[in-house]
């Protein structure tokens, strides 16, 4: 049977829609009482696995969902095994610096040599920064990553931004986008070369409601 | 000033309360509405922080916070650069192995070489199983873990285990005990030497309160 890992948080609700355009109803995800983390869907065609975002690429590199949906941030940040074939055009956030208002910095390449620099996204920011070829010590966070510059832990952070709220109400300004991301379709590579469950071809249905 | 900084979660609301007995009201965290990561006491003695449980130590080893309250199976699984004091006798649970109450194994030695296990507690998994020369595939997850056995990923499971229920949930039996985990005093070594801002009399005062 096709399997489907589908991300907790921000990308929930759209992935279901997406996934009802198909003729898969997985709308049991969004009830608040549920607390099933894996259900098939009312025509037994196909089942579900509600895991976190990060958690996605994982369940389609060992093959136990052919598809999944996740933001290309977890992408960029993990590298996993698997092929990334459409991209779902919902999602919309992007990578970016931010840095305090009140501070002296205007952009990551005003930012002093061995200066500190907080992050969920620990490959990404090396990898920006030795872009820039300017040595900074990454500090690896797992949630507001925000704090760290307003108690003077880091000169800056690189996180993924929204609405620009959360930056906003703690005095950060953005200054450079490291870049765009969006929801995009995973496949388990041989699943996809195999065509076992029919996986190309729900994939093209998937690209067509797109 | 001194700064504490306190995980959010679990062990949130017997932290406030143990600093509550040495004077220091930081009940704000408690209420649904707050917004604030930083925060005074009404008296103005100290500053807390609530970050996430695993980036407790690493405002304490940057020397942000002096003080920091976390459950042993952070600082088992980081190794923090922080010195951890007092045993709090708070948040007791245990890191576990679990595994399918109707699979074919009883406990880790039952498990066959190179089998898969799935954990958030990535380090601790793989010293157990070293020490028991047994050589495993750990899975690095980032939540529920209880589904990686139910869809056939992972043999067994390590994680914390405080009532169980999740584990029953899932047709899941624990079978090993890794180690007892409760909540911990941390202190940035540097601070505790140089006294600075009374350091070691907080430490003695929550060490009487335990």
């Amino acid at each position: 049977m096709l399997t489907v890992a589908i991300p907790k948080g921000s990308l929930l609700t759209d992935s279901i829609a997406l996934l009802q355009k198909v003729g898969l109803d997985f709308r049991t995800f969004l009830d608040s009482s549920n607390r099933l983390l894996q259900i098939t869907d009312p025509m037994g065609t196909a089942r579900a696995l509600l895991v976190r975002a990060q958690d996605v690429p994982v369940y389609v590199e060992y093959g136990q969902a052919q598809l999944g949906i996740v933001g290309e941030d977890v992408l960029r940040e993990k590298q996993p095994d698997v092929a990334c074939l459409v991209d779902l055009k919902f999602g919309f956030c992007r990578m970016s610096i931010a840095m305090p208002k009140e501070g002296p910095y205007r952009s990551a390449l005003d930012l002093p040599p061995h200066c500190r620099v907080a992050s969920k996204y620990v490959h990404c920011a090396r990898e920006y920064f030795q872009g820039l070829d300017l040595p900074v010590e990454v500090i690896p966070l797992y949630g507001s990553v925000e704090l760290a510059p307003l108690v003077g832990m880091a000169e800056a952070i690189v996180d993924l931004v929204s609405t620009g709220r959360t930056l906003r109400e703690n005095g950060l300004v953005e200054t450079d986008v490291l870049y765009e991301s969006t929801a995009r379709l995973i496949v388990h590579p041989l699943s996809y070369r195999l065509n076992r469950d029919n996986v190309q071809g729900w994939v093209a249905q998937l690209r067509e409601s797109v």
